[in-house]
């Protein structure tokens, strides 16, 4: 049996019963760690499952699919994957191979950032689809992804954006060299993912579209142009950042993008993060139960423009 | 401390670890058992657990919250939920409850459908706000949900519809008279879900809807009448269905709306069942691990629509 086991968020024991008996159980143990990473060692979860485990790159999932999956007909083989194991596109992949060489397969499900973003006190039947926002670079900004947020806000639904962790990655010079030197993993702090947020919003939506565009025109008048008002105006769009979700450091921040936008990276603290830009759709239960982590406090941004813009209405707990 | 766990999908080895050795510590242990089920019974997580599980109905919680949290502050107390305990409002309420009366609290994440749903090959970067499908009667179809679902229809992202359940109901004349007896438990099966489905969209969208009108307008052409092309064309829109996910009996079917709502009650089996509707950003991927579960096979009409309506060319494996 080929078992794909979910480990869920933040250490060894948030393994199910189920997928803990199955290691227990196999001769080979893979750990999938370029998407995510548990908050924990190594070395940790191989003391806990009394087992070895080995570290599956990317490379080895994509290039060495076979060996990972050999013998597993006769054999038991794990790999395991931080989160519920069917996130990500290369471990369906991994699946359909598995199926192609009649190998049997087992799913064991955890939890994933995707439900644990419920710890915001926002409902999860109001997300939209979910982005992921890459590290930019003074010459790379890919930002299809503002479409897609501009999608889920037009219709009122919180947005969940995960936010790019780079492991095993090479400088240019050492790839260009053949040097398999790596870099120190780097995961994307909210403080980046808002500055890019904003500095994307103001590419998208220059603050005076009519001075920028009279200028090219030479006064005359363009109807051509057509000044689409922002969706995501800073001041009054409501975030939350969910920081190392079901670990014992938990911490969320909820505010205005402006104000999110100004926190220092120490006030987030340590990896995983992710970032949430709420919906119109806000219900005033979950307007409530977010804003008890609001920056500023009772005084906070969220507060006035929950009521100003977003039109609800505070209850009292 | 007040533990909110999540129970996962399937079976009491679902539960994690930290899961199980919460409970082991605590004094009461409470089953939320009225939003979803478990698929082994209450005798059984009680030989588990070692512990007495005292079922929490929905009055209960609603109503006794103080009576659940009692003594919290000083001892442990857990409310287990079945998947990830964030996903109803009822347990927000509960911790919003709990930290009003100074009580610490611990969420202990889970699976989830929303992460489960993953065992379609779909991805969840591309669903959009999840629904929910309650049982119509004669007199009561309520179909809000209908915009929602063509509001993701529209930016071409996928639906998890979640069916409903009916626990501890009773009929209108045991509630008239006042006596506690309850109907047996009913879960929504695919059939009548589907069934809903179509029937709601052709409400919405009557096929030949200029005769209708124009026969209630005497011949008048009425130019508000505006007939808005259908988001949710049965043959040529691609579903899924998702029964006991997480489970050893799992099964999922795929197909055209039409074709699912043609199979009986038996192909989809025993409960829980939810179902998707799948969106025009249908990835190749994606389309080719569903459609291993197609109705009629490779003859299915998932592979024409999905060529055809979608636009997906399919890739081999």
């Amino acid at each position: 049996m080929f078992y794909v086991i979910g480990l869920g968020l933040s250490d060894e024991k948030d393994i199910t019963v189920k997928g803990l008996e199955a290691i227990k159980g196999c001769e080979r143990v893979y750990l999938e760690s370029y998407t995510s990473i548990l908050m924990v060692s190594k070395e940790r979860l191989e003391a806990f499952y009394e087992k070895e485990v080995i570290i599956a790159t990317r490379e080895m999932v994509e290039l060495e699919a076979d060996e990972i999956l050999r013998d597993s007909d006769k054999i038991d083989v794990a790999f395991l994957v931080v989160g519920d194991p069917l996130g990500a596109t290369t471990h369906t992949d991994l699946l359909l191979r598995a199926r192609s060489l009649s190998i049997p397969t087992s799913v064991i499900h955890n939890a994933s950032i995707l439900t644990a973003l419920g710890s915001t006190g926002l409902q999860m039947y109001n997300f939209g689809q979910t982005l992921s926002l890459v590290f930019y670079t003074e010459t790379w900004r890919p930002d299809s992804w503002f479409e897609r947020l501009e999608e889920n806000l037009r219709i009122g639904v919180h947005t969940l954006v995960l936010l790019d962790i780079k492991v095993r990655e090479q400088s240019e010079e050492n790839m260009a060299r053949g040097r398999l030197i790596y870099e120190p993993p780097r995961y994307m702090n909210p403080h980046q993912a808002f500055s890019q947020i904003l500095l994307t919003e103001s590419l998208r939506h220059p603050k005076d579209p009519s001075s920028s565009s009279s200028s090219s025109n030479n006064g005359d008048v363009d109807v051509d142009v057509e000044v689409k008002e922002s969706l995501l105006p800073p001041a009054s769009t409501l975030a939350i950042s969910l920081s190392r979700i079901g670990t014992p450091t938990q911490k969320l921040i909820s505010g205005t993008l402006e104000e999110l936008a100004q926190l220092s990276e120490e006030e987030f603290g340590e990896p995983l993060h992710s970032v949430v830009i709420v919906g119109k759709k806000l219900h005033p239960l979950e307007f409530e139960y977010a804003g008890r982590f609001a920056v500023g406090g009772e005084a906070g941004g969220w507060w006035k423009v929950g009521k100003e813009v977003y039109g609800v209405e505070r209850e009292t707990f």
